[in-house]
């Protein structure tokens, strides 16, 4: 079986981030990142740098990018399209979710008007970009920071609209970290009625310590993609102090103890989120990444 | 479904510690540990003093535990069990593992040769103790940090061998935290094979972040008892740095949210061992812990 591993580290895993890292720390970090045996890498986005600062960089970033990787993009709307396509990202990320109270707070609009939004993107995006490549992300998709526990028909219901729309893969999160296997199962069974696996990829969070359980439940379905920030970066907003993305380490350690290749490198990815680590002065935290350094040293 | 959780953070999480705790502040855990609803502890080891000095206040903490909990005591020969039998000791743990590499650098014997001493103890705990109860560790279940990967029939064959000698339950040990829900699973089977699931408790550590995925796929197939340690205290002695025992904080989290009751608040056990962990100079690390303690800020 081939597992995709989504690495968002250099996106989601700095967007909140206040300390400002240089860009060629983000170019150095991807690549190191690449080096380890990562393939699809989140490289940043175009938002709004009013919004997120430290993903201002964004246009200066992308030429700098290694050669290698596929590399995709968070775009939140028509100017960030704009500013994407004049630097010729192939690979775009449109970002919506399964709760109105979420995406109200999160980008201002009811999901129903950000899949109007994002109509307009694809349009754009498709008419530009021949072979160009769109990931819809179901975020709060088990439960909602604001609203609470999520039905499971309204992610299949966004879910529906996204590919529709002629988004080519969807990726649902556990945003704030919350859910089990019990609901990982029920939703993904649900998921797996209406569309393809392959359309499919699940972006947890380890808030809660139950990330790993939450991707061994889907695979065990069938899911074969799944997003992870290496060394966990990232944080959980809604926390302030616990535990955001699954680290890509305790992800790679997983599938290759399943038996599963990943092509990664442990002991390259061990070190190479050390550098921005040491920048934005966290510690190492991350499980898998804890036991390799030491088992190195 | 009942699920049990045997809290070993007092032993388990302390013996490999150096900061001397003193005996008023393992009462205090140990109380507050109960009174967050924790029914099941293992208090203490009955070990020579010279070897794990932390524990050297077992006969005196024994009689200071406070009313209501199932209290228990790992007892490493005959000379500890009459320690323990002296302060009023019911229940006892011994301890093994399947592979001699360790049994040797452990406890200095065989695994044979532990066996053989196990007889004479149960005889005299047996013969001592009316309605005792004896738990027996069979640690380095799944990989053996001198010898590798370990054998299935191995853990079956030490596992037979506890039970014939009358042990009421064995503890199935990832001592260094490397399984993944695979092996769980392979072994989980050929356990309930042999034995029925009553007699056996899981004990995983959570040194790669498997362990609430590998609690998962063993209650799946029906084992219902799982060890941990509160804030995940006790470290991985084989991997300096990095995590041992699964956090009881994240195994509370985990059965809840699968919808099973632990009777466990979990408020009070997040704040249940930063006393402790204060004394220790640790940060809080468990991830369930982090998030609680940031959602009641």
């Amino acid at each position: 079986m081939n597992v995709r591993i989504v690495e968002v580290g250099p996106r989601d895993g700095l967007q909140n981030e206040r300390t400002p890292i240089p860009t060629e720390a983000k170019v150095a970090f991807i690549a190191a990142l690449l080096n380890a045996g990562l393939k699809e890498i989140e490289a940043t986005s175009f938002v709004s740098p009013k919004w997120v600062p430290q993903l201002a960089d964004a246009a200066e970033l992308w030429p700098l990018l290694p050669p290698g990787g596929l590399y995709s993009a968070l775009v939140p709307n028509g100017k960030g399209l704009d500013r994407a396509i004049s630097v010729g990202v192939s690979r775009i990320a449109l970002f919506t979710a399964a709760s109105d109270a979420f995406t109200q707070k999160n980008i201002n609009m009811s999901i129903t008007e950000s899949l109007g939004a994002f109509r307009e993107v694809m349009e754009t995006f498709r008419s530009s970009t021949p072979g160009g490549f769109v990931r819809g992300y179901v975020s709060t998709a088990f439960q909602c920071p604001y609203a609470g526990i999520v039905e499971p028909s309204e992610v299949i219901r966004v879910s529906s609209k996204l590919l529709a729309l002629g988004v080519d893969e969807i990726s649902i999160g556990d945003t704030i970290g919350a859910a089990s296997p019990r609901e990982v199962r029920d939703l993904t069974r649900l998921l797996l009625e209406e569309f393809p696996a392959e359309k499919i990829a699940m972006h947890f969070h380890d808030t809660h310590g139950t990330a790993i359980a939450n991707v061994d439940a889907a695979l065990e379905l069938g899911i074969t993609a799944f997003d992870s920030s290496a060394a966990g970066l990232g944080g959980c907003p809604y926390a302030p102090g616990a535990a955001g993305n699954l680290a890509t380490d305790d992800l790679v350690y997983f599938l290759e103890r399943q038996g599963l290749k990943t092509g990664v490198d442990q002991a390259k990815l061990a070190q190479a989120s050390l550098p921005i680590l040491k920048s934005l002065g966290r510690p190492v935290q991350a499980k898998a990444q804890l036991a390799e350094l030491a088992s190195g040293e």
